[in-house]
């Protein structure tokens, strides 16, 4: 084809570019729309509550390889990852649908494993899956896991609301996931030592029951998941609230784990932790006034810093200042940025 | 890796294998679950209406070739597909959610005007993109479009509805579409004179107004889409119905430029009609008595059989009858079984 002018790739865009496009495109003018592109879910306003839904895709030899992840596996992380979303607006999980590409000559018995992988969760939350298309691929396994929830009396979170002064917390340690993928990307065999690692990379917990208290007892303001990392997702709260945030290094949590396998490959922890992603915590903006109710409903979780005015995402070291928006995960450009 | 035995794989078992699995792991006790797995769209019974969701995924090489469709109209026909499985329940469209597999040097050009593509059904039934996922790929561009409908007064069509003495309908011509496709593999280039055919292929139009119609009117007792084929989605309809159907095979809608095509190709128009698949017209049953009411709806249906005890698909052809249940287009043991 004679191409007079090269136009930009993914590669050189991002995701973000494509963002900026469906927006244009698209523009939210539906009223029952509460929140679109942009949020963790889709938002839509019914009668007595939100409707709430999310979709992830997994793409073999990106998200996934079949030498380190079992089919079992691989289905309970792609509905995990989706119920960590629906965690992240403090909604309840209802229903799961399953659209498969996947090579003529796969197992059907791969496809039992994948699927009783998505019903350990699935039975959890009594989320059955519903519907789907299963469809022949010429390759690699591609999975997009599509999930519905609700809000009900339409309480719910969003990233939008953090306001100056604001505590910010997360829910659990960062950088482990990060850590497991560099393990088994060195060697797929499960290494005992470094178990918990590994389960943080290839068996994610949602955290369901902490976003939904969170929004049931009025005590946030903001909420996101983490799965691009510290860095950029602070930074998504941050900027659609219109505000910055300072995080005091020393008070990230990172696992001793974590610590010790960085040590031993001459890493940085600090690294995994701002920007592996992955890690399905959620990260939540409190007032100062609510912080003192926080131990009644979860004595597992970490203040890291302040939503302030400036915009930005300011790392302090040892009273230095470091902006490092947005150096998460992104797809197409790798990671970190 | 030793494996005592082979366990068959997805081209011996076929899509309904896994369809089967599903049923068997995730049982359908959700109260406010109307349906699930097994119809164009999942029913889920809300306070004032029924919420309508259906999911489809393309995969190029499979379901589409760069070489003989456009990004603009692969987008049309992929929100297109989806707006089809709403049409077959008399649904309303409401929302549409796209995942994007993609290898990082797509140009982002190629998005533009997958999206525009879109937005062309988009904008005709005010059905905004309001989420979904980008992800890189690391080979051929997977599509999956997520749709949310509505069914208001919880007034649909199923499939399951057919009884004994309907009449057959169905809402445009069969198998142009396949013809159009043939011609496509045989030659990528735009042939003006075959227009309508890959017209019918590449850029099907869903049905949504004359289903919302039909059920609104209380004019039928059951409904599909043909994405498979009609030998197959009726027999859909009559084994869920518990039900036969006896098709007359000079009934059959065949376009005069799908008779022309076939005729320069040695080819049979009928297996196109019954079996090619991708027509995206709708098939729907009507009592005899209801049948007078049709044309104040549309003049453009076509009445081909009726419904009969006697389970299986009949074709009458010169008063021969021959079964052609489930002859339609499958995935993974190919087209047709």
């Amino acid at each position: 084809m004679a191409s007079s002018k090269k136009t930009p790739s993914l590669a050189e865009t991002g995701e973000r570019a494509v963002i900026r496009l469906i927006e244009k495109l698209f523009p939210a003018v539906q009223p029952d729309l509460v929140r679109g592109i942009g949020e963790d879910c889709a938002v839509i306003s019914q009668q007595d509550d939100y409707l709430l839904v999310t979709t992830d895709t997994l793409v073999e030899g990106v998200h996934f390889r079949l030498d380190y992840t079992s089919p079992y596996l691989l289905g309970k992380k792609a509905l995990a990852v989706n119920l960590s979303d629906i965690a992240a607006m403090g909604g309840i999980p209802a229903y799961a649908f399953l659209n498969l590409a996947a090579p003529p000559q796969l197992p059907l018995s791969f496809i039992r494993k994948l699927l009783q992988g998505i019903n350990s969760w699935s039975k959890r939350y009594k989320v059955p899956l519903i519907g789907g298309d299963t469809v022949s691929s010429n390759g690699k396994i591609v999975l997009t896991i599509t999930l519905i929830g609700r809000s009900p009396e339409k309480k719910a979170a969003f990233r939008s609301g953090a306001k100056e002064g604001d505590l910010v917390f997360v829910s659990g340690y960062l950088g482990d996931s990060a850590a497991g993928l560099t393990l088994l990307e060195r060697n797929p065999a499960p290494q005992a030592e470094y178990k918990r690692l590994i389960k943080a990379h290839l068996d994610p917990t949602p955290r369901i029951e902490l976003g939904r208290q969170l929004v049931q007892n009025n005590l946030i303001n903001s909420m996101i998941d983490i799965s691009d990392g510290l860095a950029t997702d602070l930074a998504h709260v941050a900027e659609e609230s219109g505000m910055g945030a300072e995080i005091s290094s020393a008070r990230v949590p990172i696992s001793p784990s974590c610590r010790k396998l960085a040590k031993e490959l001459n890493r940085s922890p600090m690294t995994w932790a701002l920007s592996g992603g992955e890690d399905y915590e959620i990260l939540f903006t409190v007032p100062k006034d609510k912080a003192g109710e926080l131990p009644k409903i979860s004595s597992r979780i970490f203040k890291i810093g302040r939503i302030v005015k400036k915009m930005g995402i300011y790392l302090i070291d040892n009273n230095e200042k470091k902006d490092i928006s947005y150096t998460g995960f992104s797809h197409f450009s790798g990671s970190p940025q």
